[in-house]
């Protein structure tokens, strides 16, 4: 049974700060499933935050234009990415008019990638099939971490998504180390803690491979990260491969469960979320639901 | 037997105009081979020019520091990149007092990749063997072009390095159509003439593969090429690829040995210069030698 709360804050600012606000009674009109990549490095993050540039504001902008609706309208999204962080498979959804859409839909690809900066490209719009949430209905996020460990293989064109460590990482050890965190756990070592907010998650997959020399992409998914969580783990497999830390660190950091300062926070910009899994369309609705359920009282 | 011009000025300004001027009787000192990568986008090209920031000026710069010598080495390079165009695997030579050498050489790397500018990375540098020369020892340059043909698949991370097609490619078509430019040919209608240079080049491969889904790179290797040869040959394959033009057509333009206005050359930013081949070590001074022969009388 997952216990873990169904928004993906793992890169991002806190949950339901500044993200938008749902009224599950309004009537939705038409709920469209919007599938986006973007070049993080200019933006603030995912989430919309008054006089910065952000990608929420961005592609709500476009879309307001696009569709011509008196107020923009708000976007959910399924992994609120924080400031540097890159998506290739970020997904959001959003709620507009019937009338607005019907106008818009034969065109709306084309239309709003002319409206969105190069920065942003839109991959796919369309209807959302009926109980499809982004946030709540996601099953799990995947995200890369792409890491240069051989000073000679520095490839200048990549040095924006790229991490250059300067010590050879030894994978196997942060391999390792990865597999205790595997299943089930209390990622509040690995967290910032936000009162009342459960930092439990389920962690599938954890592991770092070598896809070309000098060039180490880790590879994580779970069912939701909280905030910090994939930089906290990189950080701390980072200080495993490259000899600062034994492999068993790992497994006592997790364990302590609680915020260790000897934890290092790796840098955004070789951060990108890939990929977020759904159910089939007839499991939407229930998954959703059961995500709502399980998520803190307090929130 | 190759007639070919030695100098690589696929994508740069004319030869000889801007680069070094090697003076033969002068004793040598030693000379250093460097190999390099870029990302060209901020840069106007490979070759000096007065006031402008070019890649050239910017590695003679850092040697100029680190080597603290009286005047700025010049460095002399395999292949001349136009403006906007990258290297991973660029390689040039440099003569310098042996003292300034023997004092910097046990931290050459590191001191001259801290000086250099993060769009600029030395791979290595080393003492070149006897004979080797950068320009006219090379065997032969490989370059790839990145193109991406599926709107739904383009990655705002790689814009820098890729060319947005608005259609689809066929890759058959254009993999037929090089095939007519193997071997030995004047390629006079893929290049910007120079008075008295050759234009006879011997194309190695040139072909095309998808390499991810919406993604297709060429792959162009000659001995050596002149003035905007590569993008010259790849906007006229990419006519061919999205049906502008059939596949006979590039023959065609090739028998004619005429500048033909009908080819368009592709944008430089997804042209990257990917490694430069020498002889073996034996080798290097004939090579060297046979290739400067060969040069057209005019220069």
């Amino acid at each position: 049974m997952l216990h873990s709360a169904g928004a993906d804050s793992a890169t991002g600012s806190a949950d339901g700060v500044t993200g938008p606000v749902e009224d599950p009674t309004r009537s939705p009109g038409v709920r469209l499933r919007l599938d986006l990549a973007y070049d993080g490095a200019d933006f603030h993050g995912w989430a919309a935050q008054p006089g910065l540039r952000t990608v929420q504001a961005t592609v709500q902008d476009a879309l307001h234009l696009a569709l011509r609706t008196a107020q923009p309208p708000l976007l959910t999204v399924a992994g609120r990415t924080d400031t540097g962080v890159h998506a290739r498979g970020q997904v959001a959804h959003v709620d507009v008019a019937e009338e607005a859409w019907a106008a818009l839909a034969p065109r709306a690809f084309l239309r709003l990638n002319r409206l969105l900066p190069p920065d942003v490209r839109l991959r796919a719009i369309a209807v959302a099939a009926p109980g499809f949430d982004a946030r709540f209905a996601a099953l799990w996020r995947r995200y890369s971490y792409r890491v240069c460990d051989e000073e000679i293989q520095l490839d200048p064109l990549r040095r924006r998504d790229t991490l250059a460590h300067g010590v050879a990482l030894n994978l196997d050890k942060m391999n390792q180390a990865a597999q205790a965190c595997l299943g089930e756990h209390d990622f509040g070592a690995f967290c910032k803690k936000r009162l009342g907010a459960t930092t439990i998650r389920e962690l599938r997959r954890l592991e770092w491979q070598r896809t070309e020399p000098g060039i180490a992409v880790g590879t994580v998914v779970a069912d939701a990260f909280c905030h910090n969580m994939v930089r906290a783990l990189t950080g701390a497999l980072l200080a495993v491969g490259d000899g600062t830390r034994p492999a068993q660190w790992v497994a006592e950091v997790l364990t302590a469960a609680v915020r260790d300062p000897a934890v290092r926070v790796a840098p955004p910009h070789p951060l990108c979320l890939e990929e977020v899994a759904y159910p089939a369309d007839s499991e939407l609705a229930a998954r959703a639901s059961l995500t709502r359920r399980l998520r803190s009282p307090a929130e």
